[in-house]
């Protein structure tokens, strides 16, 4: 049984993600595809469109073998916490090979990595009025020659500096990104490949139409069914202006991520007068050039969440592989690495579990579901891993195949 | 110039109001009448149909002279301590008179108070399962013989007892309670005179041809003009929800009046599966027999507010007289009690204040602006207060004449 890891959010399934599990195979040879994916909120700090069962279940039906959730405490996080997350969870599977989408797929990460300063030193050489990715990549081009400013580059490099960090067995396959950038957009109409963020685009906008061709059909019929959250931001502000108006300085200053007085112009400018009119503007009154604009959505997303610094290094001691769902090669797979896997294995969360190890991600569901201003079906406690069958995964695939 | 005082929510103001505010003039010889109302919060834990500036306009118009606020440390109490605050907020004005409705008019409340036993006392001889106002009411009777039970009258022995604690110079006038109960649910066609409550619940149904009899003329044109919180239980239960399931059992510990463990339970409800459907059904689940529903609805809006213990005890040390309106009689006190005024007389709230001393009015107005879903007028910074004119008072006055 041969095995290859992908690291995703599937935010939502398209058919370029189609491709990567393909390529995956084919590149390694593998006959099970093993996807680490972000639960409800993804790494921009945004809750994700589908909830974490939903974009389980589709991933299932088109080429995963077995989906386990990237907890909130790696998901939500700089892309070096989340990749190293990321590698932790694959290499305790026993997983040796992982496949991710590269702008430069010729680049050696890991001897990239070996040559690039540590990443804990970067603050060292951060400018003021700049970001710390950007005062780090500066660095590395001066070192390495190597510019590192694509978003899958940035990731692929931090897949390599974990492990080295990490020391574990892990073959890192990158693979040309193709088609559509990560940044585009647009797409044409007869195109069958989109970016996700250029998908969400459309799906704001209303054309769901635009969609049919770059999506399976499983996204499609998510889509059609409530619950989701295209338009989260309308909910997310009313919630974080709530609680930027309530809550005490002290309260806010201990927020994971929440520094340089941050929380003293986040109350200020959600108390001020007449007061920002949405979420995108409240962003932009309080975002200052050292930060990025993934970096602040984090911040404001800890603070909706009410993660505390303490509860967020809590939480990062303590990893689990949470099983999402899987197939028939999926289960085989987990039946065979029971006894050497080197983290918890969780199948189904209890109250005891939520109100512990599973803290985070039990409330981070509590809140999507919120945003999504829809119950819908609780994400956590009883619930079971998906089990799609061979059947249903064939069908599924014969009638979605990419031409 | 002879002033009388009066104590008010005007939730919303209605001919019964008009009828008290006639009376307290008849019986005093007042010609000045001196009204510290609640503002954009009242006692039973709830946001006020109307903000508070729309509820002074309606007031002014109608036959008072000056509108106080009753800040939020001392209207979202028990009944002892907003008495206490409003007693002490009209002898700070030099008012030596004071008119109240009560279910027992012919009781010497005064008399009563001081043979009452002490309210901090009272802890000492409640039982299990009963509420403190019944254990208090019970000992009361077996040393008194009177039943103290009506709401009316409940408040009354308040202010009694604030006038022996304070010291002040004060006489306590009662007038019988006429036409409609306090918990009147309905009222009749013919009505000129209806409880608030009843009429709440008349404009909750959409009633709004059944309050035209029962409220003057400023009152409708605030119910035909958003923004209100009639239908305020949905979004308090959204916000409080999202509070209840994000906030850690140690912030929730420290919110005014959250005691033997009620924390935990909040917090285990609302992060419960299914969870409660909506804010009634959620008391309902919280509420123990030591709690009146009113004391519980207190303590779930000081936790919507994010109201610590020590923030409220240090507000409640720090009293002022924010004036909300007047008329020219009412501008004419104001000029005569200037220089012997002996709390903070404030007319304009600035950025400093609001941060200072008027911080929980300032939040409680924001959050009352976010529960009525429409911006509105700020509540607060640089708003001055409304001068009615003789000539509008007087126009008001002839069109609305209660027969």
């Amino acid at each position: 049984m041969k095995v290859v890891g992908l690291v995703t959010e599937y935010n939502p399934f398209h058919n370029g993600h189609r491709y990567h599990i393909q390529q995956a195979k084919a590149v390694t040879g593998a006959d099970v595809v093993v996807a680490v994916m972000s639960g409800n909120f993804v790494q921009r700090g945004e809750p994700a469109l589908f909830d974490k069962w939903t974009r389980a279940q589709t991933a299932l039906e088109n080429g995963v073998d077995l989906v386990i959730e990237l907890p909130t405490f790696y998901a939500v996080q700089p892309s070096h916490i989340f990749a190293e997350g990321a590698v932790r969870l694959l290499s305790a599977m026993g997983i040796t090979d992982m496949v991710f989408g590269s702008e430069h797929a010729d680049v050696d990460f890991l001897k990239l990595a070996e040559q690039a300063p540590s990443v804990e030193d970067g603050h060292a050489f951060q400018e003021k009025n700049q970001t710390f990715a950007h005062a780090y990549a500066t660095q590395l081009a001066e070192e390495t020659g190597f510019v590192l400013e694509d978003p899958n580059d940035i990731l692929a490099f931090g897949y390599a500096k974990a492990v080295i960090k990490l020391g574990v067995d892990m073959t890192l396959h990158p693979i040309q990104r193709v088609a559509a950038g990560y940044h585009d957009q647009s797409f044409a109409d007869d195109q069958t490949i989109a970016s996700a963020s250029s998908i969400r685009l459309a799906l704001h906008k209303g054309k769901l139409d635009k969609v049919q061709g770059v999506v399976p059909e499983a996204t499609l019929q998510a889509i059609a069914q409530a619950p989701h959250t295209i338009a989260f931001e309308t909910p997310f502000w009313q919630l974080l202006k709530y609680r930027l108006m309530t809550d005490t300085i002290g309260q806010l200053g201990q927020v994971y991520q929440m520094a340089e007085g941050l929380e003293h112009r986040l109350a200020a400018v959600a108390l001020g007068e007449p007061g920002p009119k949405n979420y995108q503007s409240f962003i932009k009154s309080v975002k200052s050039k050292r930060y990025t604009f993934a970096r602040m959505q984090r911040t404001l997303l800890y603070t909706l969440l009410n993660i505390k610094v303490d509860q967020m290094q809590a939480a990062m001691q303590d990893p689990y592989l949470r099983i999402l769902g899987f197939t028939d090669a999926g289960q085989q797979f987990l039946n065979q690495i029971k006894k050497t896997v080197t983290l918890p294995l969780i199948s189904k969360v209890d109250q005891n579990l939520a109100k512990a190890n599973l803290r985070l991600d039990y409330k981070a569901g509590k809140i999507w579901q919120l945003l999504a201003n829809e119950p819908g079906q609780q994400q956590d406690v009883t619930r079971q891993p998906i089990h799609v069958t061979g059947q249903k995964q064939a069908d599924r695939g014969e009638t979605n195949e990419i031409s």
